[in-house]
């Protein structure tokens, strides 16, 4: 499987910053030999996920187009998720809302509703983010076992003792039926999340509020705390969460 | 490379009619043993490209979202390319006008407007089409050398005499500036097309009508030519296939 990682891993060099890339670069910031990267790079243009354009530049290719296409028919929020994201965002006062889900040991955004304040947190749609950091991730691995959370715990590369400050940052989150963090992920930036469940309680995505830490006070996240819940519960009802 | 091949055939099972697949569906369909499908299917999860849910069923993963995001914004048309789509489906009388690129031995519809005819042909963007059949694929081979010519005669597996009659189609596409089919691809189904170039000249899209071969008849063929002709030129022009 070290080549389809490979593989995958050179096409995550290809971001909104980098839209085009050269063979170059792709052997630069992949650490790989020449020749490796030449084969998979024929191998994904083959297959369309990398396209050679006439300035000698590879793109995102025109078969991803059909993975898109059903990509956001999978994660497309129903109406009702929309709106209930919509009001949560409204009753903060204007803070983000969105939706994360688990992807190995990273967490990804699948839906936003973007808040209305001047200075906002805005995520991407699709973005990757550690899932050991931050209330979105502690909220995720509450159905984690005790493997899971050391693959996850290691990711962190924070040292053993990390290991057991995850753990008891996820058993209060199981508890209470939220987490919040504060400047975990990213300076400044705080966070409140709640659980969305299957039909057999299982959480499959997480639902949440980002901010500035400056309006995420203890009496704000008091306030803000029950609105998530109920939110997840609300969520929760849809059974929406990777598509029909 | 041959399980980078796989894993991308694996996530290819993924359509707009099977948005969903058991492990088990992915054995069949692929051929593969059961221990290949379960490590490849692991390693796709791990990096976001397909999703377990909680039925046991695998979708298209989140992290599909992100690459979704990059595709459209390469391949999305400026105002002024889709004006020109627009166009030419309108002054052909409501046929549907759509952009194929290459890609490996196949061409993919990168974007298409759609015509106003009751019975109208419409592909899917994103979808893959052999090469060797169809207007777009002739106009696409236009800049072929022999070998690749081979390579996508010998795709359609129409034995060697094939390889002739497909480079006589390339060349009288070259020659004319644009080419017509007639139920290549689909019984009933007639296309025309011309090249969408670069800075230097190289054939990089077709723009091409496709309708009921009832209404593609020679009258309206000769008069369709020009207006394509037309369109490949001023698209060219517009210098956006592939991205910025």
């Amino acid at each position: 499987m070290r080549s389809v990682l490979r593989a995958l891993d050179l096409l995550a060099l290809f971001d909104d910053t980098h839209r085009s890339r050269t063979v170059r670069e792709l052997i630069d910031e992949s650490g790989l030999a020449k020749s490796t990267v030449v084969r998979l790079v024929a191998t994904l243009e083959q297959r369309g996920l990398l396209w050679s354009r006439g300035d000698g530049r590879l793109t995102a290719g025109a078969g991803l187009l059909r993975w898109a296409a059903l990509a956001q028919d999978a994660w497309r929020l129903p109406p009702e998720a929309q709106a209930c994201l919509r009001e949560v965002s409204e009753r903060s006062g204007g803070e983000s809302s969105r939706i994360y889900v688990q992807q190995g040991t990273f967490r990804v955004c699948v839906a936003q509703h973007e808040g209305t304040q001047p200075l906002r947190h805005v995520v991407r749609v699709g973005e990757e983010m550690p899932l050991w950091a931050g209330a979105s991730g502690h909220v995720l691995l509450t159905g984690a076992d005790g493997r899971q959370l050391r693959r996850v715990a290691a990711a962190a590369g924070r040292g053993e003792a990390f290991e057991e400050e995850l753990a008891a940052r996820v058993r209060r989150a199981a508890e209470r039926g939220w987490a919040v963090s504060h400047g975990e992920r990213e300076d400044g930036v705080s966070a409140i999340a709640a659980p969305v469940t299957d039909e057999d309680g299982r959480v499959v995505a997480a639902v949440g509020l980002g901010g500035p830490t400056s309006r995420f006070t203890d009496e704000r996240v008091e306030r803000f705390a029950p609105l998530l819940a109920d939110a997840g519960r609300a969520l929760s009802r849809l059974r929406f969460i990777g598509g029909r």
